[in-house]
């Protein structure tokens, strides 16, 4: 068991903890409280595979006990959803909702567009966030390479908020549909890249494919801020080039 | 009042009841039942402006009465989260999360990308399509303009499913917050140009800014169809030239 699988299940009597090893720059990262959630609510649902997953962080979560009630709003014949609750000290700290089904590759396909093309893991950098930012367990559990340190790394916000990388979770944890959700929120927002520090009201992730062992390739973009808010997409590819997980989410910047 | 203020609104007496104007290709069109649904929501909430609704289609919507029970999740200083639930017969259609501010041009801004670059619209055609599918009485509704007709609309999907138009409300209704949900899901789906009819299993749309009156200029890009599922993004522009909506939705390929 990882800490990932730990930590993102109820232990032996059922009750869930989050722990301080997926504290971010602004507090428990989003995607690791999203991971405890679908989890939770894959458990209670007819069919095996999130396909789309969509969560509201209403208040910031707490190193602690938590509950996590779900229930099953309808089950159809090809799509279940439904919809979980994180919940600490009696409030709501994140919604989600869900639909699950059974993935497959049945069916037409068209890719309008690339995997994000980058030299092998071995040959890229890896930033050393938490020797920066101590607070940053997070970057214990997840291990990243890119070909450059992102500029906010160094102090310089390069005033581009995009970005390709490689991802995966530590320990030699394998991805699976579980994981991407925590994922796709687990690298530092391209938004810092026009240095702003931000953090997650709404998050959107579809599950496209199940993923293949080894190295995710990652493409984050934010397009457009204003009014104090931005939107960053998300997309992970696996090491067979498929893409298997997109995400949207909705940051406000902090002032 | 127009067709649209009146068929997402309540009556006098508080009743919700789905129309027959709406209806698309797949029964009654999402993105007019998303809008009963925001509206609903936007009643109960303590701020003015929806900022980012996601919405789950459990089943069809049929025409007739309805009721949308709404809570509020949580009321924060300058954000706040609730849920809509659309019930026919007892049973759940479409069920809403959304979070509610006071939408500003204030902070920094950053736009990636252009509004679509269009003649006028007097200077593009219109597509009848009511002409071919008597059913679609949702294109009496909304007014296309477009450089082109479609592929599909002449029996001749053009395998890229992308296209950009123009879009209004019929009846001289002009833009607003509570029209945007509707019109991310009003135009027929680009993923039609890969010669796939579909439904919506989740749309996620984010609010960015109160729209100036006129037309609307769109986007629609799907650029991953697999295992029985496409992704649509959707932006809407105004006349002003900003960025005033975005949406994302999980489109299921009907056998």
């Amino acid at each position: 068991m990882t800490d990932f699988d730990t930590d993102t299940a109820p232990d032996a009597s059922g009750a869930f903890r989050l722990t301080d090893r997926w504290n971010a720059l602004a507090g428990i990262n989003g995607g690791y409280m999203l991971a405890v959630c679908v989890r939770a609510l894959g458990r209670a649902m007819p069919f095996p595979d999130p396909l789309v997953i969509s969560g509201f962080f209403l208040r910031p979560g707490t190193v602690g006990p938590a509950e996590v009630p779900v229930s099953v709003l309808r089950a159809g014949r090809t799509t279940a959803f439904g919809e979980a609750t994180l919940v600490q000290g009696g409030k709501q700290v994140l919604r989600i909702t869900g639909a699950f089904s059974t993935l497959s590759g049945d069916g037409p396909s068209y890719s309008g567009s690339k995997p994000p093309s980058l030299p092998p893991p071995e040959e890229c950098v890896a930033p050393t966030l938490r020797a920066r930012s101590p607070e940053l367990s997070i970057s214990e559990q997840v291990e990243y390479r890119a070909v450059t340190l992102p500029g906010w790394v160094t102090g310089s916000p390069s005033g581009n908020p995009a970005s390709e990388f490689w991802i995966r979770l530590g320990g030699g944890r394998e991805p699976d549909l579980w994981s991407l959700p925590f994922l796709v929120d687990a690298a530092p927002p391209a938004a810092m890249e026009l240095g702003v520090l931000s953090t997650t009201i709404e998050l959107t992730v579809h599950l496209r494919a199940h993923p293949a062992p080894g190295w995710l390739a990652c493409r984050a973009v934010t397009s457009h801020l204003s009014g104090g808010y931005y939107e960053e997409d998300f997309e992970i590819w696996d090491s067979s080039g498929a893409l298997v997980a997109q995400s949207r989410q909705l940051g406000l910047v902090l002032k």
